[in-house]
């Protein structure tokens, strides 16, 4: 090989927090909490940061040593994911919708001892506890501890004297598990490398493309699939970080976009409902927003109107999903044709690829329907604890979605392998009745499953979630779909339910829908 | 080490190729010839790319193994780069503005035994192969070949079916020599990890944050210093990449800029003045044009105001070297505060740092003057065939250029430390006196040099190019520095010189000025 290089510079996450600490010290992360907005500049959070992995490293934490957090988007649980992985530790987020049960089940798999924790979560976190024996301290932040041990205290007397990095960059920084529809949750395990790539990815002006001017607020949680990276992306980029600690509900979003001038915000759809419904209601506005972005479930083109018309802000839709850290594709902003339907495309870094049923790639894959399969250096290849590869021979992890991509390269995902309706022998696309049903004006959310038919095997019903003051008949409901469906898609009943329950990460939970309507 | 993770996903640069033209297939690349201007999409592109390395690959090229590269910014050459680069061969890239003698030297040094050359660099590729023993094969682009052996009719026999990429990220992939005004030329070799990390540093919104909607020209060489990253930046956004061929004078590049609709275009200062100069000459406009990039020498004020004021466009300062890949730093769009002379903050990826002359770093790193040096995933570490790292204990580059951060971390380079005059035993900074005198309208371009000086050991001598029809004293020329530098500071002379002699990169070549007038 040639003689005379390049210098080594390991992508950790240390490096991120580091860089903007030095040219953007004083750029702020706002927190919502119960006594106001608090407000700290990277310069003085990377010192706190610091001080957090000294007082991990006293109780004995080492490199590769699994910490968990259960928390909500605040700058202590910044801090605390910082420490972790900037030491060499790996953050296992747990996910405080789930029930104490399934997340003491996860500690036990990552064996994490220690658990920090939101201090109105300190509940669960005790019962959690009580089933979790590998688990020896509980440190609270976020609030008052009462007689548990408040991280506070202990970074007072914690010195910042502390090294970050100079471990290998494809060193684990972060676990999460997915809960999936079906099976144990499975863990997937970024990388200081795989996080460093999403961020750049992230940061190209063609995805998120964040600047160092722009107040970013995550709706999404830090403890789902990073937050998306924006816990990465917005200091790498010397932005405004403003998080909304456990109130997302439209009242407290608005609020503190108006107080922190919030100009991008990121979230699941049914967040931006509550945001739009609350503006309604109380007659107010949020100039200061030019851009939501929008992903985690598909986003009834109704509501993308709404949002722009009533917000007055462009919306930018994606698709990922934590195995992917999590983003895959980003709507492009200066595309002329944008809509609802379409997720976006990938940026350098992500592949795409739609294959038939067994795996085999479409000779066409241009305006035609197939599985989506996905290849990149923030796609997963192996489970947590498993040791055969989730991906094929040439490197494809199937999403078990299924899509179709434009001629442009836009993808449109047209719903999931495992939520199609076997009637009759025929597959029936949940999806695509949904996406007709969502479109109309009176309807808020809508959810198509399957139930049991003793002719038929199966057969579609329709569940709605109206809008506030608004009415439509079930045959105007299903009227709708005459000439946009097949007829034999047509779902055989309509429930109308007060409101749709959501899973934890904010989709339209259809494990809870079909438990309670599949039989029934 | 923890179980499960993310997928490899090797940083080599042939994956730009593959994604421009997978999912930007037919986003193009214009290439000015003198019969007109030709198109290519990057799916194209990328398949005439892959025949290059099939007959790199006849002559026998093997991994790590270096070819050279004579030729203007054009098509071809972009199919040779990738070529090269994506069969893991080290593209020499030769700057034909040196002598043959220099560049056989260069070739001497690398090796290469196959050179790709611009049809009207034949006569110097000739020349060169006089003097290089190891050459033993010129491939001509870009025009007629005459008797020697044309690529193109090599590509037309040849398979597509060759295998990019597999090997190592920190593989070699290219080679330049810097022309250092003292001593032998040294090379710096990048990696594709070099390159690729630096391409996406460039695509972040704060950077060059190129679009798939952009058109963007880049007047600056690919021989030299990689074009600034642009011929992989803007295929990694899917732009549209314009290349001005062996052209580029004020009416070649305002003719290829309307007929492209270039909305960026990138190059050193003396570009945007000529530019500046034909359109005021011929009173035509370019309106397409929305930002200039302008790096690689200081920016004089007035030109900026000038190019700002009749061309309608944003420029955006940068600065760089050819040990950084290029590129630093970039002005930011968004700063409400721009300047010629601030070059730009650094952004995610490379950091900056001011040392005294014994390259201690100063315990104030703001709003003081010192010895700027560099860090980064793009910064070189060794020359090419030198065992001893040109990097401190702490892996810091010294640039040898001085300079000063502002409090909101925007660099400002004040001089070279090579370019200083030691007068009476004090040191004049020639930076500071070419910038008042550049900001004056009548002037084009000023250069301040030490001249031998029985008493005083040096003194330093101004050399002026004005612009044409503008006249201005001596007399006024030194009396503008009044007060603003110190008196002893002020020039003992003044020469008018018709053209300032420009260095193969657009510099005004010093050296040159030197070897004239410093002891007459």
């Amino acid at each position: 090989m040639i003689d005379g290089s390049i210098q080594a510079f390991p992508l950790t996450l240390n490096r991120i927090l580091d860089h903007a600490a030095k040219w953007h010290g004083d750029a702020q992360i706002a927190t919502a909490t119960d006594h106001g907005i608090v407000h700290i500049g990277y310069a003085a959070l990377r010192e706190r940061a610091l001080r957090v992995s000294a007082v991990l490293a006293r109780f004995g934490v080492v490199l590769g040593e699994r910490v968990a957090t259960l928390a909500w988007n605040s700058q202590a649980h910044v801090e605390t994911w910082y420490a972790i992985m900037g030491m060499g530790a790996v953050c296992h987020t747990l996910n405080p919708r789930l029930t104490a049960t399934q997340l003491a089940w996860m500690l036990g798999q990552s064996g994490a001892r220690i658990l920090v924790v939101s201090a109105d979560l300190l509940p669960l976190a005790r019962k959690i506890a009580a089933e979790a024996p590998d688990l020896e301290r509980i440190l609270v932040i976020d609030g008052d501890a009462g007689e548990a041990e408040a991280l506070e205290a202990l970074i007072a007397s914690a010195s910042a004297d502390v090294k970050w990095g100079e471990f290998d960059e494809t060193a684990p920084s972060g676990l999460c598990f997915t809960s999936g529809s079906t099976g144990a949750p499975k863990g997937v395990t970024y990388t200081h490398r795989s996080n460093f790539l999403h961020t750049l990815r992230l940061l190209q002006a063609d995805v998120l493309g964040a600047r160092s001017v722009d107040v970013v607020m995550p709706v999404v949680p830090m403890f789902h699939a990073n937050a998306w990276g924006l816990p990465f992306a917005v200091p790498a980029a010397g932005g405004k970080l403003v998080l909304p600690g456990r109130h997302t509900d439209g009242a407290s979003l608005a609020r503190l976009i108006a107080a922190e001038e919030v100009s991008i915000a990121v979230g699941v759809p049914t967040v931006w409902l509550g945001l739009c419904e609350h503006l309604e209601a109380s007659g107010t506005t949020v100039p200061s927003l030019k851009r939501i972005v929008s992903g985690g479930a598909p986003l009834p083109p109704a509501l993308m109107e709404r949002i722009e018309g009533q917000l007055g802000v462009t919306v930018q839709t994606s698709w990922g999903m934590t195995e992917l850290s999590p983003v895959g594709t980003f709507g492009v902003l200066s595309d002329a044709v944008r809509s609802a339907a379409m997720s976006g495309r990938p940026a350098l870094g992500v592949d795409l690829m739609l294959a038939d049923e067994s795996g085999v790639p479409l000779a066409e894959q241009r305006d035609r329907e197939g599985r989506l399969h996905v290849r990149g250096g923030a796609v997963i290849e192996r489970y947590f604890g498993q040791e055969r590869p989730v991906t094929d021979a040439d490197g494809w992890f199937d999403t078990g979605d299924l899509a179709r991509i434009d001629a442009r390269g836009n993808l449109m995902i047209t719903g999931r392998a495992k939520d199609l309706i076997k009637s009759g022998g025929e597959w029936i696309n949940p999806a695509e009745i949904e996406a007709v049903i969502s479109a109309l004006p009176q309807v808020s959310l809508s959810a198509v499953i399957g139930r049991a038919d003793h002719k038929w095997g199966e057969r579609p019903i329709l569940l709605v979630e109206l809008r506030e003051d608004q009415d439509i008949s079930d045959e105007d409901l299903l009227g709708s779909l005459r000439g946009r469906v097949a007829s034999w898609w047509v779902p055989d009943a309509v429930i109308r339910v007060p409101g749709m329950p959501l899973a934890s990460t904010g989709k339209i939970d259809k494990t809870r829908l079909r438990a309670i309507y599949s039989n029934h």
